[in-house]
């Protein structure tokens, strides 16, 4: 028998981290209201006019009320049996269309402060910031997902480490920071070392400003100086 | 009126670079055999019961029989317009079934050195490497995946500097590797501070053969270390 090609629904799922002094966490949306556990990443099918970027505009901005989020498109999860599921049919079935028997994704990344105030307009009644070490199984293949955006995350801070500062507060401490890379890299970094590394980052500007009203020794303030970035890569 | 949800074939294209002395090439085939300048992606719909990845494996290896190609997904293209010209619908028509008005595709990228024995088994009855500067208009979007992969290799050249090695010869000359980093960055780069830089790399192994049979000063040879490589990479 000749084998078939797939004629499919295609959604986008959106990974979006923010960073608190515990660590990372990840923006999740709730599909049932009466059940603490049953959250999920936020996404959507796409339309039949939008492009996949649209569409993770689209549910990033329905969610967030942010315009310009940041998105990076990462990867197409397709394996056949990632929506075969019975329970995750049904919610297919009831939320969307019956009959979608097969349904591909494309995962996207995005970076958020984590005090910025989110104004929800989406069809998510509810949504919260999950720490990464507590997110509970999910539907679909979302566990993975959020496997690889972490994976992801790294090979982009490589690429470009400004990007950490897009989950930092505008002004920060280095001690943040340093657990800021602890938490991406999910692993020790010795501090003496992580110093070096900041101090050949031109980027990272000492501000005259120190912590207040904190019991330990106050800590500098630092900023990160998006000029001085683009300057800094222009010469490498 | 409420919009409806797409409903589409997903394809999968494949950009595989290779690198002879004048700069990079691409893998391209050609739909029909008595026009030369009709070139596109080397690609497929993909079957029922395959994974994207599984897809383009089975199109790299039907052209090239090789079974262990490596193979990085980096983008996929879903611009509503994409496959909306006319010789492109007629194509698909033909091709694989009437009626496809929609189609996604999931691009990936591979390198492979340019003088290995390709055994072409596919429904292209002919494949070629195509020089960079030299690609014609392809069809759908290819020329736009083609541009986009440039960027994506140089991305990861900078995660992972040992990815370029996948297209020089087992044995290659610093002023190989020179060219190659040139022509994937599309600018000149100063010899001397290239010179600089793959001292820098521990990998890059100075052999004690030199060239035999060259007009002008016989250059010696390097390899790549994998064993280096990563224990380089374990210590970063």
């Amino acid at each position: 028998m000749k084998p078939r090609f797939i004629h499919t629904y295609v959604s986008v799922d959106c990974v979006v981290f923010g960073f608190d002094d515990d660590g990372l966490n990840i923006l999740l949306v709730r599909r049932d209201e009466n059940n603490q556990k049953d959250l999920k990443l936020p996404g959507s099918l796409i339309y039949d006019e939008e492009d996949v970027d649209d569409a993770a505009n689209r549910v990033l901005f329905e969610l967030t009320g942010i315009k310009k989020m940041t998105l990076r498109q990462f990867r197409c999860f397709a394996s056949p049996d990632r929506a075969s599921k019975s329970e995750d049919i049904k919610w297919l079935d009831k939320e969307y269309q019956p009959n979608i028997n097969r349904l591909i994704t494309v995962a996207y990344l995005s970076l958020c402060k984590i005090d910025r105030k989110l104004n929800n307009v989406s069809k998510y009644k509810q949504t919260e910031w999950c720490p990464l070490r507590e997110i509970p199984k999910m539907p679909f293949d979302h566990n993975q997902i959020v496997k690889e955006s972490l994976n992801e995350i790294r090979r982009w801070i490589e690429h470009d480490p400004s990007m950490v500062f897009e989950l930092l507060p505008n002004k920060f401490t280095i001690s943040q920071l340093h657990r800021l890379y602890e938490a991406i890299y999910e692993k020790d970094i010795d501090i003496r070392n992580f110093h070096k590394k900041v101090t050949a980052m031109p980027y990272v500007v000492r501000l005259e400003e120190i912590q207040k009203n904190v019991s330990h020794r106050a800590a500098r303030f630092y900023k990160f100086d998006k000029k001085a970035h683009n300057k800094y890569k222009a010469n490498m």
